[in-house]
């Protein structure tokens, strides 16, 4: 196992999802307060973020390889975690600093390289846009350093209640 | 509630999904031996498919709508079947007569068009091509007659163990 497990190597320790506010809390693939959700953790780290999971064993496609539906998945919410984290080192604003903002996605893409083994998963993001309510992400998703699947997710800012 | 549940208004009544070999029956989406996942069930209908999902109640996004990764699965094992389906009938087999071909998603896309009811959805496919071993679906997911959300994949045809 080469991977760092749960982005021990991030440089920013607090997740984003740790950060939103309670109401923004409860989805079933971020959300801190769903607890039988995926409580999928995005962090900084530097001009990127990371997200790590661990899927179940049942999470599966095919025999040993991961649902496709669950990376999907993943990559949404560790998208909107990151455009949530762009948005406000844009901003000049530390994460864990105040409640974040809050992005949902419009559109979400995913090319499937290569099966993903049924194992630890770690993706990288990075903005391509970052404007006042709208943020691009690409994401890679790797197992073992190996890139198995990548995703691109335009995300906008909710309206603040 | 006016949309019929479990697609009871399908033409062709058998599944898809109950058509896979078993070894390709244990995929979380919709393999019909994986006993925790979706269990997504999609029927052949004239010339689209439909397949019809009922959310859990923690499957939310924020309150009362349905959470986007959810979505992008149900969409993915809609589309796979629905390949399927058409791939089955541009070959003049009806489904059920013997185990489906498999196809596995290479590109996935999905427009999130309105937040989606955290209620029952139906899905609709049309094929845009239908080549021996690539198919492309697109799909309509509705609550209640509201189109919430459109998807469009790239299926491609899983070689005969």
């Amino acid at each position: 196992m080469t991977t760092p497990r749960f982005c021990e190597d991030a440089v920013v320790k607090v997740t984003i999802q740790d950060s939103y506010p309670e109401s923004a809390a409860h989805c079933y693939g971020c959300g801190r307060l769903n607890e039988v959700g995926y409580q999928v953790k995005t962090r900084s780290n530097g001009d990127t973020t990371v997200t790590e999971f661990v899927p179940a064993g049942y999470h599966t496609a095919f025999i040993d390889s991961t649902y496709g539906g669950l990376i999907a998945s993943i990559i949404d919410c560790h998208s909107t975690g990151s455009a949530a984290i762009f948005s406000m080192q844009a901003a000049g604003v530390e994460v864990g600093s105040e409640p974040s903002p809050r992005f949902v996605t419009a559109h979400l893409e995913v090319d499937y390289l290569a099966p993903t083994p049924l194992s630890p998963m770690r993706l990288v993001g990075r903005a391509t846009e970052i404007k006042e309510r709208k943020v691009i992400v690409e994401t890679e998703l790797s197992v073992d350093g190996e890139v198995t699947a990548r995703g691109s997710a335009v995300l906008v800012k909710m309206h603040d209640e």
